[in-house]
């Protein structure tokens, strides 16, 4: 058969994904499986499983990193490799991270079939703690792997309760004994949904992002005085809710004052006593703000900074804010975007250029070696959220991409 | 000695209540003592111990409302009560509600250290569940009693585990056999800290409210889209923090918007998903409003609601507003708050007249019988957080003008 005209196989991929989205699936038809958790390690089992399945070699690294490896007819040349993670929000979706793993499984599946040989090893992987709700920082796994991150350090990272990132992989058994290091690699791939709603909007099935937005992420503390709602006037009330009201509002705002591309989010707010007779006396919340422009994410802190010492000021209820974490935009090789590019066009799509709004470990990997990624349409552009989907077909059309995009730059 | 010379023991009142404190101490110097909790258990005992020692006649209600009588010359008039709540706000002060209950034991201490003989029978009370943070209405006990509330319903009042009401006044042993019914009462008296700055603002020792305002609680829920943070752009947002964060700003504004005596307050938000990097999807928050003008809470109300839907159209994120309780303003017996005032002003000290903002079990028993109040300042106005206090002298000076009131109508 040509080569050209190999495709993935549509139902088995929607199956796979299926069966998976079994493991910890919730009623409301979305996923819960954090990182490290009981479910996160019966996904693992059926991932290695079904590894097995087609004799790939299998290596569980440090950071419970899994890769599974087919050898090309050079096993010496950096391989090819590609994947994304198993790990979901609270309540998160069936597609988040899964769809590029089980894409790649599918990807493999088929060259197994057809007998197709590869010039490049080809590798499957499965990023640990992508999703950073469980331990943060996100992308831990990759992180460590790309050399960003130090393994001991994440390793000691813990989640509400307490646990530990080191004894809760040692706990599920993915503690594996091969180093979290980089190799060469010759190109990373990661195939996902888009999570926005752009491609849906504009009718395109493919999206290619040209990289991945810059992310600065705050904690923001307020002080007030917490005090009897009934018997304190309004004018001798510092509020630390209503300070907090007017900075979301401010954060909010900020995109639309600064120009560019640029989102802003307080996702996650804590008031005490938070009691319903009682005036709030503290607040945290977080800000997370994202640009293509590293530059425009700087000044716009600054200005939101000040906002923030001004409503302190008025309000009485002094304001401290942390810079928790940052990542700079992230720029994909130019090359291999354009080479997934052509293979969109050669199946016969027209591939949209974009950015990504969200972190991915492909952020991490482009560190390391060329990267690109490839997106398919969020149905309502909704994601993190159980009813978060992706028309079948246009699963199928991703993983045809990613299957062209690998064999180009595998060589057979 | 002369009746009138007659003073409390300030130094026993101070022991008294500092032993009480131990009960569900917490380290910053509060009280976390919630109704029918293992604490308010162990503080209903010694309570019942220190009534005991003074031979005073013990009933426990159907609702756990302990009463302790002495018996006057004349025990077929109607007794003359006064008391207050011995449960505490979570991390709540030593003083809010304790005061009340030790501030007539220290009365009853002192009649009967002075062998002081009363025509009417004085009989003091501890309230169950006044705080309703944990069990809500707040003022259960004393709802039920005043017949205002059913006491089925009352106990099947679940706290945030699901507990029933019920169940843990039986748990804790204080399910009393007698009817939880209002009987005839001559005069209800109600010692109190201010909870509020007025009284160490104007350099007062004695405040006697006329009155307490009106309540309204409301919960709102908005619903928003929860979306992943990055890839949504912002003019598609619908997110329900921000739209939530608009509102309490407009609650916070209301007081000085529809003039007059009222405060208002969001004390309570929940944050759904409450995740650092999604669009918030849904938020709850409470709304209290509280005004001496039962018409103006009215229209005040009508306001809000307006605003609310105004700003819930402006962001696409529906709103609902419920009503989950009203008390009228309560009107304290004119000839008994004069008698009050009378008494602190024999007693040296020139009284404040004002209005309470918190509402207290007195505002169910006017319903009742004539009732008044005194209060005591609050430092600083704090109240509800664990550093509640009140000068000892202050305290004292409480208990004296309550010694005399409650003389001057049991009659000696």
């Amino acid at each position: 058969m040509e080569i050209s005209s190999l495709r993935v196989n549509g139902q088995r991929l929607k199956t796979t994904l299926e069966e998976m989205a079994r493991i910890g699936g919730t009623p409301g038809g979305g996923v819960h499986r954090l990182a490290l958790s009981d479910e996160d390690r019966h996904a693992r089992d059926l991932f290695l499983k079904w590894l097995r399945e087609i004799n790939l070699e299998v290596v569980v690294d440090e950071m419970g990193n899994i890769f599974g490896k087919r050898l090309g007819k050079n096993p010496n040349l950096p391989p090819v490799l590609s994947g994304s993670h198993l790990d979901t929000q609270p309540k998160g979706g069936r597609f988040d991270g899964i769809l590029g793993v089980m894409g790649v499984l599918e990807v493999l599946r088929t060259l197994q079939e057809n007998r197709v040989e590869t010039e490049r090893t080809v590798m499957i992987v499965n990023w640990t703690n992508e999703e950073g709700t469980r331990f943060t920082p996100a992308m831990l796994g990759s992180g460590v792997w790309a050399g960003v991150l130090d393994r001991d350090w994440a390793y000691c990272r813990t989640d509400i309760l307490g646990k530990k990132f080191g004894e809760e992989l040692e706990r599920i058994g993915y503690k594996g004994k091969q180093p979290a290091k980089r190799g060469p690699v010759h190109a990373y791939f990661e195939f996902h949904i888009e999570q926005g709603p752009i491609l849906e909007k504009i009718g395109k099935t493919i999206g290619i992002p040209k990289g991945i937005l810059g992310i600065s992420w705050y904690d923001i503390f307020v002080e007030g005085k917490a005090n009897q709602a009934g018997p304190t006037p309004m004018e001798v009330r510092n509020d630390a809710l209503c300070a907090a009201a007017e900075m979301i509002l401010k954060a909010n705002e900020l995109p639309a004052r600064m120009g560019g591309n640029m989102v802003s989010t307080v996702g996650e707010i804590h008031n005490f006593p938070n009691s319903r007779n009682i005036i709030p006396g503290q607040v945290r919340f977080t800000l997370d703000v994202r640009s293509w422009d590293h530059d425009l994410m700087g000044r716009a802190t600054e200005e939101i900074r000040k906002d923030f010492l001004g409503i302190s000021e008025k309000r009485g209820c002094p304001v401290r804010m942390e810079e928790v974490w940052r990542i700079r935009p992230t720029v994909f090789d130019p090359d291999l975007v354009r080479k997934v590019g052509e293979a969109a066009n050669q199946l016969g799509y027209f591939p949209h250029p974009m950015v990504s709004g969200a972190g991915h470990d492909a952020a991490l990997v482009s560190q390391v070696c060329p990267t690109a990624m490839i997106f398919v349409p969020s149905i309502g552009g909704r994601s993190h959220v159980e009813v978060e989907d992706t028309r079948w077909e246009d699963c199928e059309a991703g993983a045809n991409v990613l299957l062209h995009s690998i064999l180009q730059s595998a060589g057979c």
